[in-house]
């Protein structure tokens, strides 16, 4: 009987410079809060403080108590957490939106991946994280100021597998990329260099706030040889249980953006 | 200046033995279908048939005609077409709630996931692709039939880093577990065992169809040393955007469950 | 002390002529079927036959058994049971929609509401009880056979309050209107004249199924003299509460239309 | 031909005394007060100063000027304006779900309806309103605060069909009551009495926030002779129209309560 052991390196305590998630009870929700650790530094919070060198050398999961007896939890964060609290300047893409555009556009480890509008870099970090080692992720963006944000982020980070060019996506230099995504608010203007960047049924992937974006993209995108069009939704229902009661949260966010998700269709006479 | 080019396997031709994903028009929507392709044989749909000796050597994103000139595009099935087109004996995890679980548990390339209720192996195949190469999925279904079925379906697919054991996940081997994801209807059952096989940190994800099992998941969890549980509910709205209007699709799937995510706490005295 | 007693005529026993509401278990769901009740004649369902003679004289509520023993609960069909059993030949307003359409409107008792496309008349059936003896509603509709159904439907049910005249809405003819209701594929055509027809601050209310027409209603309206919109979606999820368990019901509408509120503005310089 | 004219009171010009809607633009949304005039009084908003002096005498649906230039829209409140202002202690009911209990529970003019928990009156408001001149509403009410400020609001309202009692609803003494509404944490507890004042097939319907209450509801009910149990939850989604673009509000109410229906079943033996 084989047992097999993870070697990711969770399993290695707290150490300096790790990103930590510090969960505690807020005054009305829980709080999470993303720090780096750093020897001789403290996190202050409203149920009391914690010392960094008292983290450093616990396990992940640590459930500790702050100076005034104020318990906090130290958890090592996860994809959804980083991109949740990523430092911005943008309007981000939510979680929730961007697992749901990966597994749609046929993301897998070793793929690469071009995205159109880095923005903060959350998307990103999405894409960075499904194509795995082996993939590759080229991000393109024009306003420099949120580049070098985003750099920043993915750096802080540690993500290697992202290329970010100062380029307008229209420029698009890559060749049979298996997806692109588009977080821009004109997708349609680059349907054109985006279907020639495309290998044969590759996918196109859009997110945009508005209706009226939405359809253009979907009707531009079928004269520019995109076929297999889908537009979805994903809405969030969070709920709250405790020792008297379960419901649903008494307020949600009602809206993020439509997914648009598109093929590249090479039309065949046989 | 370098130019990235993508080196995974949907550049090649389509070639016999691959799985190919046909889109058609059907009565009232369009109709997805995966078939395995194998010289000689045909696909029969109401457009008219396909030759798979024309499919073989055409590239992937083909839009080709049937014999009596219907359109059939022809399509690399994505991970989210095989999850949702998985031959299945058991209630399926739909891409919509797998993609969320899987970002929000933290699963990364590399991780050793381990999976209670392997069922059809439908997430078994979303959390294989997520874990890629260097990471490992271990599937634990008490069932031989359902575990017959998924064994079938997992290697259809290709996949190769995922262990299925016809036991209780009950009798869990594994030891410094990234993640554990329960498709079962008693989740609490397992508690006990799942709390001693994770990594401090790590995720405990469960998905539950009535409320009563999440109430249960969620209070029982906390009785079992978990913490910063959190639910949801992921509700996908589709669109239909045609030359004439916009709208959302006049029905929806209501409910399939509620995702209940938990961590492993480590109780610290500092 | 005064204890006060309801003067309705639900507090008649069933009487030959009645409209019934039958509710029985079908296959997956409850059953509902409204039925007028004639001496001598049957009610045939999957669970028996009922005989109308049995009926007439009982307290409604009644829970009887059938020729076979299947139970079969025996009610008075509510403004809600009337509207969505409704004999229809168009696309019918449901309650969820309507009621709130009402409300928002400010229909209240005396209220004098003109429609535009009685269609089947299951709106105007919900205007017809908010408005009450007192109030009227006059209901526009060029399609001749749909106002033969919609009249057969109100005669059905009673109704006495309500005007239908085969005539297009923008021959409005009604002056000092309460409240407006439109339920047509254009109501932009009808502005001019339903602002003229209304009286100051009356309200507007269209009920739309795609974004560009509820988009071009509220645009035009603005440009009609109409102000202070307001677009709502309705969405009603149905749960499942049995011995073993409580869930939302796996399926749900996803969507009927939009509604689009506006009033009328009258510009003043003080 | 007949031309109906409406006799309703809003055909008068505004008048001292009367209940106003204000609706203006805010910083973010439009906002809406409502405030009764009085002579020589005023109404201070950020975009100006409004004198009731220049609103008195003016028709409704006028777009006035402020002091400093700001627009004012000057409407007669609706129902469903009032249920949203009304001066509160509690939690009120939002009028989409009032509005869908009163169609669903089959609330007509003319019928007689008792309301346990009256709160902040905000529910009686829509019940009054939907029985009408001929109908009557009895609302129970423990609290002697609550009753206090609903009894002003409904007489600040104009509300003459609704009788207040300060007891609690188990001492219910109407008969053959058409529809009891329960708007109380255990309704439960009342179902016995609740059986007893309802004429046979009357509706009870309650509004319960959490899951566990509306569980406990449906299965309580059944054991107490009630039938035909129906559960919903109303979600109300909100659309921005601009001159650039359309799109669901960033932010929705993501849970009020659920409304549970049920019938008063008499079992008979034929």
């Amino acid at each position: 009987m084989i047992i097999y052991v993870s070697n990711m390196s969770t399993k290695m305590p707290i150490q300096e410079g790790d990103l930590v998630l510090f969960l505690y009870r807020g005054k009305k929700e829980f709080k999470k809060v993303v720090k780096r650790v750093r020897k001789g530094e403290y996190f202050h919070t409203h149920v009391g403080t914690v010392s960094y060198d008292d983290i450093i050398g616990l396990e992940w999961g640590s459930l500790i108590r702050t100076s005034i007896g104020g318990e906090v939890l130290v958890l090592k964060p996860t994809l959804s957490d980083l991109m949740e609290q990523i430092p911005r300047r943008t309007q981000i893409i939510y979680p929730k939106d961007a697992a749901f555009m990966v597994i749609k556009a046929g993301v897998l480890p070793g793929s690469l991946v071009v995205e159109g509008g880095t923005g903060s870099g959350s998307l990103t970090l999405c894409l960075s994280s499904a194509v795995g080692e082996s993939g590759l992720v080229v991000s393109y963006e024009t306003n420099k100021d949120f580049l070098k944000l985003a750099s920043r982020n993915l750096k802080r980070f540690g993500v290697k597998n992202v290329i970010l060019k100062n380029k307008d996506i229209r420029e698009i230099e890559e060749k049979e990329v298996d997806a692109i995504f588009l977080d821009i608010g004109n997708p349609w203007d680059v349907f054109e260099q985006a279907y020639r960047a495309l290998k044969p049924g590759g996918a196109l992937c859009s997110f945009v706030p508005s209706y009226e974006q939405m359809r253009r993209t979907v009707l531009s995108g079928r004269e520019s040889g995109f076929g297999a069009a889908e537009v979805y939704e994903v809405l969030l229902r969070e709920y709250e249980v405790d020792e008297r009661r379960t419901r649903p949260k008494p307020w949600m966010i009602g809206h993020t953006g439509f997914i648009v998700l598109m093929r590249k269709v090479v039309d065949v006479n046989l």
